[in-house]
């Protein structure tokens, strides 16, 4: 009988699976030995049983350990805390669910920052009535959107965006085709000419040397003035120092990522009228854990039906 | 020489029109005189030279000095302000442009609410970085959504909602089909049953003896543990003292109207962590008056084309 082991415990309650969240998997796969290790020391004193892991981190030394192992499945979209294995017999497959959780958490900060939320709460919480801070909200479906790193959680974002009518492009390092197929996508040497364009500039960027401070104060200079970003990618890409010295001709920053986290209570940013923080919850949803489920069901389809 | 009279000077910025604002109807009709009053009184004492009136408001009384007047045309969607000729002479027209501005504005709110935003920024104001506040955030694209006042301006909000994956179903009292087409709407005899299927509730009600605390506290209580009403109608359906009591078991309340405008700083409902309130201020974009000036345009030609 084959094993599956998981690993799936965080700090964000959103993101820490219990018996429960596999049940799915128990009932499409009523023979499959599930065992829920509470720690990685648990887990690994019986490493050598495991068929399939579920993890949140794995590192290198612990392959050895595993003898048994066909594959790992790890819930996070992006590298960093699973090391793939250096003789590369492991597969490790990274969740590819969060596009529609990051495409609504992005409209939904578009939709905050031109309907200038952050003055409506302020206004709000002096229980004032005064219509006129929102005078120059426009319509997103009349505007620019530039989607920086198009990879497939950008593909899906632009597809709703482009719902609202607004105008997407995407730039990506190597452009060939969208995913998709109806993104205007564009190579990152066209990125300096599009940022005059876009009422909002979107970072989608992976956290990699590549793109330290991608978005520096040259391109941030290159904006439009009152136009808005947003940073949804990696905190590396986008600098606190070069946001703060940028905003002034600005509109605003949603940043859901910054270049430091958690973010201290010290930084500056915390204090600009300009700027919204969300702690790094884009993909944090009800239906986090249910849709990582669906997809390692989809995957041991192949080794079990 | 035809002779176009305006009156539409309004204390919220974004309804004010000034001169720049016709310069659009100067462009398509260079013959027509366009006169821009500066109050009530200086229109009254020419209005018998007046072919076509823009008017915030017109009283009764006056219809009896505009001897030449053919239409008056009004940027307000719903009734109230512009007295109808009682001898039904003078065409009256109410602006019909405001359907993708009260969808944006709609939409904005409900992710607002999906996504815990009234926390996330009292959080952000506290400079804290929690990511436990949307744990139980959820995908609009998976929710019910119920819009009960399904007229023109419902099904513009309708057809938005629709494309995030919403399932969306409109009430009316005249069901009949709907304008555009492609929503399910019932009659308001479903309203009750449909209450507990929502996860959002969308007040889009006309303001009408017939509407009074149509949204009373057995329908509120049928509403679903959880779940979200939104008046973005007239204030008159959703009376306050009715709210406050069903909110114990409600996810919260997002109202751009209230049953008492401007809403008084003692209101309770200000204190409320559940209820977002912006005043009155869904259609107030910078788009507004080229929008309303698109329309005059088009009405104009019937008669100077």
């Amino acid at each position: 009988m084959m094993q599956l082991h998981t690993c799936l415990w965080n700090d964000v309650d959103a993101f820490s699976f219990c018996e429960n969240d596999f049940l799915a998997i128990k009932a499409h796969f009523p023979d499959l030995v599930i065992k829920i290790h509470p720690n990685v020391e648990a887990f690994l004193s019986q490493a050598q049983l495991a068929d399939f892991l579920l993890t949140w981190d794995f590192e290198e030394v612990w392959y050895d350990a595993c003898s048994s192992l066909k594959i790992i499945l790890t819930p996070a979209a992006g590298d960093g805390w699973v090391f793939p294995d250096p003789h590369n017999k492991i597969k490790l497959f990274h969740g590819t669910f969060h596009g529609q959780m990051l495409a609504e958490s992005l409209l939904s900060a578009m939709l905050f920052m031109n309907h200038n939320m952050p003055a409506m709460i302020r206004n709000h919480q002096a229980k004032k009535w005064d219509r006129n801070h929102q005078g120059s909200s426009r319509l997103l479906g009349n505007q620019h959107v530039l989607i920086v790193g198009l990879g497939k959680i950008g593909s899906s974002c632009a597809s709703l965006i482009q719902q609202t009518g607004a105008e997407v492009i995407g730039i990506r390092r190597n452009p060939g085709r969208d995913p998709d197929g109806n993104i205007d996508v564009r190579s990152l040497d066209e990125l300096d000419g599009l940022l005059p364009w876009a009422d909002h500039v979107v970072l989608l960027l992976p956290g990699a040397p590549d793109t330290d401070r991608l978005m520096n104060t040259d391109r941030l200079a290159l904006m439009k003035t009152g136009s808005y970003i947003y940073n949804f990618g990696r905190g590396n890409s986008l600098a606190t120092i070069d946001l703060l010295k940028s905003l002034p001709h600005l509109g605003g920053a949603f940043l859901d990522v910054t270049d430091e986290e958690p973010l201290h209570p010290d930084s500056p940013l915390w204090d600009s009228d300009k700027v919204m923080i969300t702690p790094h919850s884009s993909c944090i949803y009800d239906e986090y854990k249910s849709l990582f489920i669906n997809e390692v069901i989809d995957h041991l389809k192949q080794y079990l039906s």
